[in-house]
């Protein structure tokens, strides 16, 4: 692991979420910017190696008969570029966070990389994880709700409704670390992330409003963008960070031609299925009318939740099946699915476009 | 009462509104645009006066000793300007079905009618007579989330899903009596009235990209709208009629610099209060935590929930007040609030920019 | 109109249910126990007819030509007998709040006095008046959850978690006025004649533990309620007065062999419908799912909330049709459903049985 | 592990639950009541030392210098005190599923074996892991509703509405296996755990009217119960096994003398606090009002729900804690909770009180 030191939070989260199903042991880690507190944090956790820095590690950790197959990047996103290409040159699988990287001319380099490497590249827009994401969008691939007209996106937090001062703030609300985007970066990449996978469809092209509203802050706070998609369908995509009362309330809700399905992130075991001229339907996770997209990524019976670090690990879960058919030379099983560095780089020319877009009072960016 | 004849929806609306309060009698009528229908939706009614059109109503009622003090206008959008000015001139206090007309020009002119007459106006935006929506308006005036930043409003619907040939429908997607806005006009108005009525702000300017999806359809029937207000504050409204699975869902959420409310109108009794740092509070329309405004709109107690004939009998009993007061030369007591012609241009203005932007690409369009 | 002075909450709920279907007219009155009283409440409604009793009333207008046709009795329980019995035997048709009676003696006089009369009797078990209640009785009985196994029903609230000294809390916490039960007879009552009047069921014996939970408070204001059925399925019923946080929290849940139905008050216009290994299927008042029986009772489309008042006016609404079809001597119309006395006897055989079976320590009591 | 083999639900949940917070290595197992299955479903999970039976086990791992610290039971209920009584006499410590035992007599055995031991004993009332659930017990220890008067709790299920015949069925309705008691034991063990922690109370009697509604059933799948409490509180305790709609329903409300709480399995991040006379307010895991019973058992932000894979491990990790003040002769750690052979002992006095009153037609039967 790259990242994810003592103060971090989603270092821990990936290490929870890489134990869960027992496929991965952490062996080795860089999980700070400094040796010091790379090392207190390696040692807190009890890694058998503990390495200064990235570069170090992946040299080292190449040269090794049992080096690691895989490593996890956690850092804030500046860096993810950086070390990623480190690892992936020397051919280890790298699982990395979200958004791929803080500027556009980093993300296709990281393509690039990737590209140019026999390892795998695997982001970790976790919330593709969640079994009734899967179910959402394996319904509309079968077209239970006919051709997509209208997506409706939206992804509100409270947290930086004030100024914030501790770690997690202050990365994220900083240009340099975070990229040009504040909640579109943060926060707004998952929420077309997620619209995207369940949809099926390809954004073309945006039109945002972006807005800092707390005195000070050098990034958005709050987005609202509109979507249009390949198909002809519309969307709109709301983000924010300045939302008192929601803590992280990522919510799509897609209608097509003869339905609608609809799933909100705090309330993740159920979804919503409502036929045109039909009572709604409430399906659960592991119930009747759940398909089998959703019961492939499923641990526990209906009525028993899951959450969060099992929809994380599912995205771990989905990256051993594919490095373990790369390892054998087979290939991946069917149904495994995980998000790729170009839905990374898609999430980094979101952001851009946001930004753009604003700078020119909404205009419309092409995306493709 | 002008319109609502036998197979008119809203007519009946207003006909049990003006009831639940007892102050109102129904007493004369031209029910329909041909006089034999509305001679026969008055003789099913009972009323005592039945007349073949709205200007022999308006002229022998303002005749007669015992004549009408107020119409109601129920009729499709775009005959309101003509029969209310019948009325108006005449001293006839009028209370009119939204939207104000079916074009910008005829809502001007309903302005200056207005003006010239002694007589009283009144647009039913009737959500604006829901009691918690009374509280939230006092809520954000009494400065209870702090200077407003972020506005989501949205009314999704999806009758329209498939192309529908019945009365209502039809009238409604036909821009020559509905106007050039589809669901902008028939929802979108009352989205916007909804927002802008609950933050005391004005919008200054919107971006709209409207769509048609059903084939065949003249009139917008999805609405994707950036919105921003004069104090700073951004918003987006939603409004459709082809989301299948929501029958009437508006709903508005303000946030603002120390918290948030927010109202569901298929759970009109309920107000989610977000004061940030604190635990969410549900209030109650009678419960604790509901103030004043909420208090003398509402008839029940707690826990026995009002609905929307409630909400639109509030509307109603506003205008008994005003025209009590009117009649009595007193001013209007405290707290009697009711949507005005202005607000009904407003909402005219609005449909006609978004008409206008959508052609534009979803330019920016000034409101004010 | 015989009791509903000035301040009373049950008497304002009558008027305005009488009148949203426009099918009463309210035209006299012995609203108080004092002739002062009732003359100046029956004078602040503007009645015509104001009476200083009820004897005087019934005598008169029963002597009259244009004399009421119906009187509605809103008085504290003690008194219901008393007041119908004067009107029930001069043919006048009776609207008489529950629970029936405060003793069982009156009740079973009650009964006696309707059999000996040609006038209708009608019990406001205004709950049963909801669309979606009516739905779910239809749907139980055309066998849509299969035999019935478990009814599970609750009416919690909250307003007598301390000692309240106001008029409405004074009268129903004595004995002699509400008779021996606090809550049961309260608000037990009507989920008890909920629960059978869903499932069609008869109750034939219970086992009740009830509490007074309040100091010096002499009716019960908490009950727990084993019941047994006649078909075998078997019940829970919990009624209380002392559970913060609970307004008017009538819910009902019924199981059968095959699927379930589960309604809240508070929340009127849904039905939760669960057929066994389906999803589950939210039908709405007006929407897809909602047969003939809510139909008929419904006054507008589905996303518009009906509410406390409506599901009330429907109990007078179902009663003016039966005065009507008796009056023309014709059989009352199909579909046309109200509580009747006998089940203002169950009501009270109930209240008996629990005050009973809780004072030999929760004893089985046969109810028929 | 002993039990857990290939086909068992539970295993797999504890194995999971024992992984989240990376304090336990799963080593040795005798997974199945067969040698042969035993070793498959070892062998499937690559465990390093797998036995025939428990026996082996047992003596085996005493004798070894690496032996496990702890073992976890998840055999059928009749096979816990057999299994437990060989892991307790040898000094290695227990982490046992619920119920206790399968019977009375074997519980009570358990209690002694658990008291001649130096081992520490865990059962696994998972339920109680959940941080809600500590938050609610915390506010009610912190007096913040008040002296508890009235206890609601329930856990409908639907999964044995019809005839089942797979494994986890066929045991759970098997008395030889199961014990006595079918829904009062696999379920309403737990719910009346859950009532009896976060009450802080003892139930001292219960009136328990069971049935079994599916044909042919040898054990109760429906449970109606009357609790009284040793501090004059009332409970409602329901179990269903045939309640369709209802997947895992565990529910719990208590109300006390001036505010209530309740909290739901199946949305497991909310805990509604209703304070009498104030709105009502929701507290989410993490969020503004969740205090530090609740923090110590939560891994992420709030809005990142955290699930029934997490509640588990939280009583694997408090049993960690304990296990390692055990080692070290420390105390344990301030906060640190788990479910005991006494709770156990307590749930299956439940389960035969409950069987033995059902006999007796519902009379009260003492518990303490």
């Amino acid at each position: 692991m790259v990242g994810g030191g003592n103060d971090a939070f989603i270092g821990a989260v990936h290490r929870i979420a890489s134990r869960i199903d027992d496929q991965y042991e952490l062996v080795a880690g860089a999980l700070s910017s400094t040796p010091e507190k790379s090392r207190a944090s390696g040692e807190a956790l009890g890694l058998p190696r503990i390495y200064d820095d990235f570069k170090k590690m992946a040299a080292r950790e190449a040269r090794r008969k049992d080096g690691i197959e895989a490593v996890s990047i956690v850092t804030p996103n500046h860096v993810h570029f950086a070390a990623a290409r480190e690892f992936l040159k020397r051919g280890i699988h790298v699982i990395c966070d979200k958004p791929l990287t803080s500027t556009l001319q980093d993300a296709r380099k990281m393509v690039k990389a990737v590209q140019e490497s026999e390892a795998l590249f695997v982001l970790t827009h976790n919330y593709t994880g969640y079994p009734m994401v899967r179910q959402a969008r394996e319904m509309v691939a079968n077209g239970e709700i006919g051709a997509v007209r209208v997506v409706q996106v939206e992804y509100p937090q409270d947290w930086l409704t004030i100024e914030q001062d501790f770690k997690q703030a202050a990365w994220r609300t900083d240009p340099a670390q975070s990229g040009a985007g504040g909640s579109t970066g943060d926060i707004g990449t998952h929420a077309y992330n997620l619209a995207c996978f369940v949809t099926g469809l390809t954004a073309t092209e945006l039109a945002a409003d972006l807005a800092a509203f707390v005195p000070g802050r050098r990034v958005d706070d709050n987005a609202h963008v509109l979507l249009r998609f390949d198909s002809g369908a519309k969307g709109m995509l709301w983000a924010s960070q300045v939302a008192p009362g929601n803590e992280n309330g990522l919510r799509l809700r897609v209608y097509g031609e003869t339905g609608g399905v609809e799933w909100a992130q705090e309330d993740p075991n159920y979804l919503w299925y409502t036929p045109f001229g039909e009572p709604k339907r409430l399906i659960t996770r592991g119930g009747a009318g759940a398909g089998e997209a959703a019961g492939r990524v499923s641990r526990v019976p209906p009525g028993h939740p899951e959450g969060y670090l099992e929809g994380f690990a599912n995205i771990y879960s989905e990256a051993a099946a594919a490095i373990r058919a790369h390892r054998d030379g087979s290939p991946v099983p069917e149904g495994v699915i995980y998000p790729t560095v170009e839905d990374g780089l898609a999430g980094v020319v979101f952001v851009d476009a946001c930004v753009r877009s604003s700078a020119r009072n909404a205009a419309w960016i092409k995306l493709v």
